[in-house]
């Protein structure tokens, strides 16, 4: 990858091993444009449950170990189940855990949101949830396209792990596409930023 | 407490000790009509992040206690905080591991909502997705009276950590006087449905 | 029907004559049990956008008569189709101008949701804003059972207008059932209120 | 204005003449940077209820002119009341007929949210609502600064019709300054992206 390339963090966000959203963060790299790496995060299952008391001892080490995760990132694509409507409280928990840090990793960090269902819904309850959550940390969310999985057990290949369901890769494909585009202008405004920043400090 | 009092349980979303909803939680008891018990319930710190591999093994310990504990209450009162406009993730969590056990411990129970933040919104926000999360599991929601508590750090008693702010203590008394009538009312609403069952099956 | 029966309303929320919306509600009087009548409501076309300088002249005729049939409802069907992830303007405007009635025709009204889309997902996430939305107004919304029409072109039968699809309607013949347990224990409830409180007023 | 001026559009979402919404919406221009002026729209009143049957024969006019405001403008600010815990139905209206049009004037729209109540919560949850209606309709959401104005009775001036809350001013003129930089950076990619396009068409 050049210098030109970016950098993808994946979260799946039902804790099971072998878990459809597991599965299909698996399949992201692949389906990424070539200059695109997508790396599959480590398990939110790692984290405490957020408690201030803790945080007050310190930062522990796989939040701190997200944080940079995701800090470094260009883009960030969230892989979810739906749990009663909503998002599942380990993917809540790890949001709440990084928008504690000073450095706070989401900010303007562009985020694509794709998420999966052995239902009929594919997890879209979840998703209106999950766009408000990041909307409260000052994510840069992509709209479009969205990435509905639904009968999600029919679309991933028990052998292999992998997402094989042809017009799901196809609308992941394009949603990588989307977000890349979106890392890359978000990038040039961070520096165009940067610039006026400087100007005006020297005014 | 006679046969006829009720016994509700409480649920103190924020982990840390000394934590605001842990203060209201504490009052309750104070505050609620005479022949109505509150029961603040064990921290939700004390659940494992819900994974289905876990579940498979068997239900944590802590799990099956809070289990046991919504099941036998006649009603449950959920004290959170907000988080990035939306519940914290041990909420979700805990809701996420109950909805998950055959006995279905918050279905047709009545469950009321209070909020606070330090803020001037109060959880409002978070109110908003909890009903939604709540309406999932099929919990018979109390909508009014709302009880919104902003500014909380000025109305709760460093010292003794307990609600004081006199306003707001009539808010949560007309709230438990009203999850009571509910309780009271979903209870001989079960106690018929009961009978009509048992009546068919004698068909 | 005698005395025990039930008297039901029903809204169809998509506008155009002959909406998928129309077609459900026109058959759910065919599909309530034996003692409910369902009555579809007039278009929620002819009131006129919510204004507090109309509301101030009077309540316009159009909005009274829908006032007066919610009123007198034992209970109420909210057929929807989804626009835009939520509710059609034309609801939301129908339900604020009730909640401007200081009868308040939704308050304490049992009310069971209903949605329909050509698409995958079925409306799924309107049910969600509307669930909020009927809580403000302190209505009792049934949970259980969802009724949640997905690919509804195909289920609809073009030519008499109405729902023929042979699992939809089984899944609206078991909501209106509990609507109806709803309305009745609603109904009892009510009445215990009131004895409460014509006993307190003598004590 | 020079060619580098932006220009705003602004909707007010209460009908009624003299409303809080308006008065803020009136004071916008007075609170912008130099060089982006904003105008109000016309009243969301003038717009009848979406009706397919009436998009069919042909779009009304005042959803045209409305249509044709949008999408000449940099940048969209919505001032809304809360309604029943979301927006109007008169400002959901809006957004439905816009939706409908082959132009899309919302798709990659600019907006900011501002959200006013004479109560504690100031709209807060309407403006959850809107959040999740703009993604549907693919607009580009500011998400900071926040404009929540708390008990606006006494932050707008009966006699003027202007705001005049020193505090509410300072933030909404920070919004406003967040607004352009967004209309800008979002113009710039636009046209980036133009360029795209023509080069790949030459290929």
């Amino acid at each position: 990858m050049g210098d030109h390339g970016l950098h993808f963090v994946a979260m799946a966000c039902s804790l099971r091993r072998g878990s459809y959203t597991r599965a299909i963060a698996d399949t992201l790299d692949e389906l990424a444009p070539d200059d695109v790496a997508v790396e599959v995060l480590s398990s939110l299952g790692d984290l405490p449950l957020y408690n201030q008391d803790v945080e007050d001892i310190g930062v522990p080490a796989a939040v701190a170990a997200l944080a940079v995760e995701v800090t470094l990132a260009d883009a960030v694509v969230i892989v979810t189940p739906e749990y009663n409507h909503s998002v599942p409280g380990a993917l809540k928990n790890a949001i709440d855990w990084l928008s504690r840090l000073s450095e706070r990793p989401l900010e303007q960090k562009p985020v694509a949101i794709q998420s999966a269902s052995p239902g009929l819904l594919g997890g879209a309850r979840a998703q209106e949830h999950l766009r408000q959550i990041l909307s409260a940390v000052d994510a840069v969310i992509l709209n479009r396209p969205q990435v509905i999985v639904t009968q999600v057990a029919a679309k991933v290949d028990a052998q292999s792990g992998m997402l094989r369901d042809r017009e799901t890769r196809q609308q992941v494909i394009r949603q990588l596409q989307a977000l890349a585009h979106l890392a890359r202008s978000s990038r040039s405004r961070l520096i165009q930023n940067h610039d006026v920043d400087a100007w005006s400090h020297c005014g």
